[in-house]
């Protein structure tokens, strides 16, 4: 990496997924610039586990906006009202974590500082596998964000505009611990359990996720610390 | 309007287009609710405007989001070393005015309240005629974020997603105030000078083009008072 590397927005929920994307752009030559939201979660824990990444990955710059979607609230990560599901199994159906437009707010800040810091990329941790039930965690929905930028932003219109890359998005969970792993993430110290309390409650849907996969890894050991859903 | 009218989320900048696209949802029988972003824009006297606007109009309820866009700046309005233009002639280049990503963000967050309230519309006062150098206020990039709306949205996904409505995007300034005119928007209460001054400076782009505009619609009395950027 050097002055005249590439430089990349990294969204960084404070997650594994999120933190192992980040750290797969820094291993592709990359200027890391990370971006975290303070948008009215239960689970603001996570962003104290996104600087703590952001600090370990040693990335250039981390910003935190805050965007307070809890303000229209919709979803049990934004209404205390709306309980967390827990003890799955988790179903076909969109689950009531779903924030509505979430990703869409993300990307959207992203791009806009993607176009501010002239970066090249925006990586994202999403993910299609375990959260098929999120409507803005797919590939088609990935697809449109890319033409929607292109038209979007004078960066965009003159050809140079910023790409969406979501590296691990047809990854099983037990493949990123396995790239985490490698990459020297600090697996223990990431964190998305969506219960907002102060130890990752081991039963809603990105813990559960989360234990699996690390069990599979072979590193029950660090199971106990956080959950995952970015 | 009543009970079951169909519910709409407005957009409103504070500016003359904004209002005036509120108001044509308003007499097309949607219970409008006002969306505003407090986004460290330096003309931010344009947020007491919206607040007027919203009560002259009688919407539903008027919400003020804050997003900090200066936290990376990149444009005129967000940065105060950047001088906003003065004294046109506006070129066909994208103005020092034009904010990162800003309408992308801004129509991101009015999906997302879409969707948390069940809204079928997001009323929008972009217009491509006076602000043809904004890549974001092109009919092909409206085109694009209503595929992507489709996609990103549980709402969306299930076939009731919100649509987007910019009735003014193809008007001129002058068909904009008469319309205005006719619907008793409280024009001389809109404000979006860029220059964030206590008067309208009257030399700005978005000045300018409303002076015109009020001029040639028969209305010279209310050129002192503000311009418009949306």
């Amino acid at each position: 990496m050097s002055a005249t590397s590439p430089t990349a927005i990294a969204l960084l929920s404070g997650g594994l997924d999120s933190a192992t994307a980040a750290a797969l752009a820094i291993e592709a030559g990359d200027r890391v610039i990370g971006l975290s939201f303070d948008y009215g979660q239960r689970h603001r824990r996570e962003l104290t586990a996104a600087a703590i990444v952001a600090a370990a990955l040693a990335l250039e710059e981390h910003l935190v906006i805050q965007v307070n979607l809890a303000l229209w609230g919709g979803s049990a990560l934004t209404d205390s009202r709306i309980p967390v599901p827990v003890d799955g199994p988790q179903d076909d159906g969109i689950p009531p974590t779903y924030v509505p437009g979430r990703n869409t707010v993300f990307i959207a800040l992203g791009l806009s500082l993607a176009e501010a810091r002239g970066a090249e990329r925006l990586v994202l941790g999403v993910n299609a596998v375990d959260y098929s039930g999120y409507p803005d965690c797919r590939p088609d929905y990935l697809e449109a964000f890319q033409g929607l930028a292109d038209l979007a932003t004078k960066a965009g219109r003159e050809g140079h505009g910023a790409r969406l890359w979501a590296p691990l998005i047809s990854w099983s969970k037990t493949e990123i611990v396995r790239q985490a792993l490698r990459l020297g993430v600090p697996i223990a110290d990431t964190w998305s359990c969506y219960s907002g309390g102060d130890q990752p409650c081991g039963r809603c849907d990105s813990c559960r996720i989360r234990e699996a996969a690390l069990i599979e890894a072979g590193r029950p050991d660090l199971t106990s610390r956080g959950g995952d859903g970015g």
